[in-house]
């Protein structure tokens, strides 16, 4: 079973996302284990501090080395860690690959960067990835942290309820999903596209195709292009 | 004063990151505000239903055009939005510049997708920006809105102690930050520049801008094209 630890110095933030939706029945079930860690409580500085001024001066506070080596550390003489991942502006992209790569695997740490950077040294030393999840800056690394948690565990066995939703998924295939509908069929005088109601499944087969090429091509041209290589 | 209601089937999920940390504070300072909206309450069912069986067939259940249409009709006659913004896969990629112009706004409406898809007469009719926050599937649409919340709300007046701070982020100006230090000078064997603790103030400038422009280069050739046209 995956187990992920996530290390936060606002550990609080992390509770309710983790809790409710598919998350949180999933640690309900029993199909994947998610700990969080506070590293307030690794500071070896009196007042429990974990941030400190830049050397070279300027605004914002620094990450400071120490109650992340230990935290990191601790968790590391209990058990094998596949990744230890670290949320960053500068990272690599995630992607849709990333979150399958990281599915497969048995223990991952995250550790949720503050906006102002962490010492150098921990990157240098004991992190073996960086994620960013895109060009914004935020508060933290925990939204990033939760957002790659929430990506991995819906592809775990059993997380989904129908086995058949996760891989009919945007950018699975490269290609955004088409437009969908549901009751009633009409709502307001707006109507729902009469293939979809024919029951002819070809057709609504060749539809859902030809609008998912449509809003590829229109929204994301750089998604088309790569499907368009490979088929 | 920026509002910003969130519209959501799971609005526990949202409560902790609101919360905590920055956007906490900025809410309890009265610098922003944040509702949040229980799209259940608004459903005519009998039990309360927001989603149903796509038309057509398959996977997954589409959120429903009635709870959303009343929920959204409700808040704009009570004021005028200027956006009514729905998280999506298939959206524009949320960048920096996003969350810049949405600081300036009055009142914006984000509406929380679900993962398979929202009837799309909703986004025909009711939504003005369609945003995704990167190329990866989550179970719902609102860890993206607590992003974007995020993003927008530590630029905003007063939110973050130093002004200086928010504008020498990354992407503001198309590089990403050089490495930052803090004490204690060695660490387990490992040692701060020495130019960061030379008290140079123009070295550690041109330092940190050739540190910079090298991680740039090095970890995101495409910002650093960008930037080298601007410069």
């Amino acid at each position: 079973m995956l187990r992920i630890d996530i290390i936060s110095g606002v550990p609080e933030l992390l509770r309710s996302p983790l809790d409710h939706s598919i998350v949180g029945r999933a640690r309900e079930n029993n199909l994947v284990e998610v700990h969080t860690h506070d590293l307030r409580e690794y500071s070896e500085d009196k007042h429990h501090k974990i941030d400190d001024a830049p050397y070279g001066g300027g605004a914002g506070m620094v990450m400071t080395a120490q109650p992340i080596f230990s935290c990191i550390r601790k968790l590391q003489s209990e058990r094998t860690y596949d990744d230890v991942l670290f949320t960053a502006a500068d990272g690599k992209k995630f992607e849709q690959k990333d979150a399958n790569k990281l599915s497969l695997r048995k223990n991952i740490i995250i550790l949720c960067g503050h906006y102002k950077g962490v010492d150098q040294r921990v990157r240098d030393e004991l992190i073996t990835g960086e994620f960013s999840i895109g060009d914004f800056v935020l508060s933290g690394g925990e939204l990033p942290a939760l957002v790659m948690t929430d990506a991995v565990i819906r592809l775990l066995p059993g997380v989904l309820g129908d086995a058949e939703s996760a891989l009919t998924d945007s950018f699975q295939d490269d290609l955004l999903e088409p437009p969908v509908y549901t009751r009633p069929a009409e709502f307001e005088g707006m109507e729902v596209p009469v293939v979809l109601r024919s029951g002819d499944h070809k057709k609504i087969a060749e539809w859902r195709s030809d609008m998912a090429i449509e809003r590829t091509k229109q929204r994301r041209p750089d998604l088309y292009k790569k499907f368009n290589k490979k088929n």
